[in-house]
């Protein structure tokens, strides 16, 4: 047997890397903060990204492919926009290699160098509202509503697997409209939908806010944002969607006639999830045997071993297992029939649990004899002998079950979690351990500052359920109208 | 009504051209060489993909992702490989932009110079194969049978929209083997994968062949290639399928312990196919008056207008036509029904028409009346008023019967255009004129560069089914084993 993984409880970092490796999920490239994402782990985001398609689409947006490379001067256009992201900016700056005169292997051609810079995009709202400029003349052109999946690169300096790395694969949706109320709506929208895939698809709470200026996307008016809490009791940001206002319109020069007959900049939303999906994922519902998935995102949401001496006890294994593998199979389950004999059934119980299906079947001579299987359940690790009359039935509502315990186990955590504090005692004390914290806040990025370089602690965001309640800013005690939800990060 | 579209007999670049402006397909961007992929041209990308991905599926690959970026010391690993993509190159050298001390905007720190360069990549075989070296140990691990669905860059200096951009989207398999012959049989697997493809979903008839020493893929032992004509008598090549030997094996130490025992260099694959196929799409089909789509590709395959004077007619109408949405629906049809009241319907038929929708539905008020609709056909112009009974069930089949026609219309376009040709005279005679061209080639690449020269055709392969028949080199005279297929090509 393989070694033990390392405890949730006594290493959470190193627990979480050797998960991703041994789930066989993606490894780090040799080149610099870029991952490989690998078969089982892409095949995830495969269905990450089928489901939200699927969302984007039934609320009329249509997907369209944009550029790679932003050239210097339209990152420039928009102040904040340049300003936030010219610090971690993959710069092409020559378009040719050529022979080394001095010796062998290749250099850059000093002769092919770029009249102007390209950046290779952090992200789209330069080149596209470059691009809708041309598209938009009158408000019969608008809403245009548009999403992009796309490779996009942020230089960071301290990347971790799925979480934070230089290239990461995500959607971004960006939407030009005719009136500034519809593009709040349509900002509210896909937080929504946003909301929906990480609770039904994923299995995982979130707290829908906004962020405080200081947390706000560069050149945003606006950043609502989704809000998970990990097993470690920290948080994770798990979506974005920002309503931007007539800031980009402005930069790039998107005007059209109104019904009114009047010229008006348009008002815009852009809107995001990245693989870092996958990182949630992970850590909200994995345990210390690996990975735990839901079902509605599991590659292989059933797997089958039978248990064997011979060909001939295979063989008559089969014969009973292939018609619960087809009614399992119309009902739309993908399921993996694991007849392999080069391993032993052990080893693969084992290999399954790490790689987090959610249900395994386990069929001997024994259960062929009495009409029985053995079936386990990935969430609660427990077992049951069932007899397999009807069982295919059994299973398609098992995995419901299971889809909704691990929703109901993650927000069990959540609600254990989440502290209303009020003193700044309790604060420090308190975000030592871990957790969401609703406190009072004054509302100064000041404030918000100091609490941060005192505790690491950052406003995640201001609830959009947050009732209004008098009360004082736990650090300066100063009047305050609303509880903010803080807590340390990813 | 709007302009007319130039006619291809007169200039079929124009003609091109136009046809992907105004069926809204993409469009150049404001970035040197990079395309804009609109909602429409990207939902046919969509349908191409959806259809090779569920065939890649099928033949047991997997899809991975790999990083954008490639260390210049990996592409300089395989000689040949190296050379054929220097000279276009996107260089990344930096990774930090800063404020321009001595103005406004924003300049390349000079003090985030990357140690080593990256380059975008042109293929994903070196960084691929780097990562390979770790996955594999035993025969145990192989075969490998990876795709990636991903954006490339080569820097192109004459680029044309979907047929050589800077950028572009494709797909690229890399398969690793333990042997030479199954390599061999996964590269002409592959090959008839996009064979199928071509034929089946694009309605396009194409020749399998291998290309000559002088057109292999950089790095490759063997290239196979697909081969369609277009109208205007060019070849373009449809896709590729590379036996690459074990040169990447041996480039990044990729060495596995065979049944044998012994330490042994792995075998390579890589196949891929591009947006290209869009412009393949359009060129093999369209007429003058705009797109024509297969039925397989197309995103709308059915669309209604209703012919109405005011809602209350319309509303008539839509209920007599609710149940033959829902029928067309049902059998998996994707049905567009117009009702919009600011068109008029013969703009609307226009619009269908460029846009190259297989079948419009018309319908008014004498048609309620007399239990018909009438029923156009893009590919061959026709019209005819039918009976509205059972009219789902016959636009089902219709739609069959497109896609075939417009495989055989091609097919027959192919045949007329082929030629079998002896003489150097006839040869550059018929070159001028388009079309492919069979004739006996002495296997040289001086006699290959200087047909080249003369009359711009090359080699578009050395097709697979073609026969021994002894015959004289067209050019040189010298002795020639089998006919080789030569065109002007894109």
């Amino acid at each position: 047997m393989s070694k033990a993984l390392p405890k949730r409880k006594e290493n959470y970092s190193e627990w979480y890397n050797e998960v991703v490796r041994r789930a066989d999920l993606a490894e780090n490239s040799s080149v610099r903060g870029c991952m490989v994402i690998k078969p089982y782990g892409f095949a995830i985001w495969e269905k990450m990204q089928r489901a939200l398609d699927d969302m984007f689409k039934a609320t009329g947006h249509q997907n369209a492919y944009f550029p790679l490379f932003v050239p210097k001067s339209f990152l420039e256009k928009e102040e904040e926009h340049a300003e936030g992201f010219a610090k971690e900016c993959a710069v092409v700056t020559h378009y040719r290699l050529k022979a080394n005169p001095e010796g062998k292997g290749l250099i850059v051609d000093p002769n092919a160098k770029l009249e102007e810079e390209l950046i290779v995009r952090p992200t789209s709202e330069a080149v596209i509202w470059n691009t809708y400029r041309n598209w938009v003349q009158s408000w019969r052109d608008l809403p245009i509503l548009i999403n992009q999946w796309a490779n996009v690169v942020r230089w960071e300096m301290r990347t971790r697997i799925f979480l934070r790395t230089a290239e990461f694969l995500w959607q971004e949706g960006h939407t030009a409209h005719s009136t500034e109320r519809e593009a709040i709506e349509e900002t509210e929208r896909m937080l929504g939908v946003y909301s929906d895939f990480a609770e039904n698809w994923m299995a995982l709470p979130v707290i829908q806010g906004v962020k405080s200026p200081a947390e706000r996307f560069a050149g945003a008016v606006e950043t609502y944002c989704i809000e998970g809490l990990m097993q470690d009791g920290k948080a994770l940001q798990c979506g974005t969607s920002h309503f931007l206002g007539q800031n980009f319109a402005k930069s790039f020069d998107v005007k059209f006639v109104n019904k009114e007959n009047q010229l008006e900049y348009a008002w815009a939303t852009s809107w995001g999830v990245s693989t870092r999906l996958i990182g949630a994922l992970i850590m909200a519902h994995s345990d210390d045997n690996g990975l735990v998935l839901p079902p509605k995102l599991a590659p292989i949401q059933v797997v089958i071993v039978p248990i064997f001496k011979s060909e001939e006890e295979l063989a008559k294994i089969s014969a009973a297992i292939d018609p619960i593998i087809n009614s399992l199979k119309s009902a739309g389950i993908s399921v993996k029939y694991d007849d392999d004999d080069k391993q032993r059934s052990g080893w693969k119980f084992a290999e399954y649990e790490l790689r987090g299906v959610p249900v395994r079947l386990g069929i001997g001579m024994r259960d062929l004899e009495n009409g029985t299987i053995e079936v386990a359940r990935r969430d609660t690790l427990t077992k049951e002998v069932m007899p397999r009359e009807n069982i295919a039935e059994k299973i398609v509502s098992l995995l419901d079950d299971i889809q909704k315990s691990l929703f109901d186990r993650a927000l069990k955590f959540r609600e254990d979690n989440t502290f209303i504090i009020d003193t700044w005692e309790e604060f420090t004390e308190r975000i030592e351990k871990g957790g969401f914290i609703l406190a009072h806040w004054d509302g100064t990025a000041e404030t918000e500052e100091k609490i941060k370089e005192e505790t690491k602690a950052t406003i995640r965001c201001i609830p959009l359920n947050s009732v209004e309640e008098a009360g004082k800013c736990v650090f300066s005690g100063r009047p305050s109208a609303k509880r903010v939800l803080f807590a340390r990060a990813y």
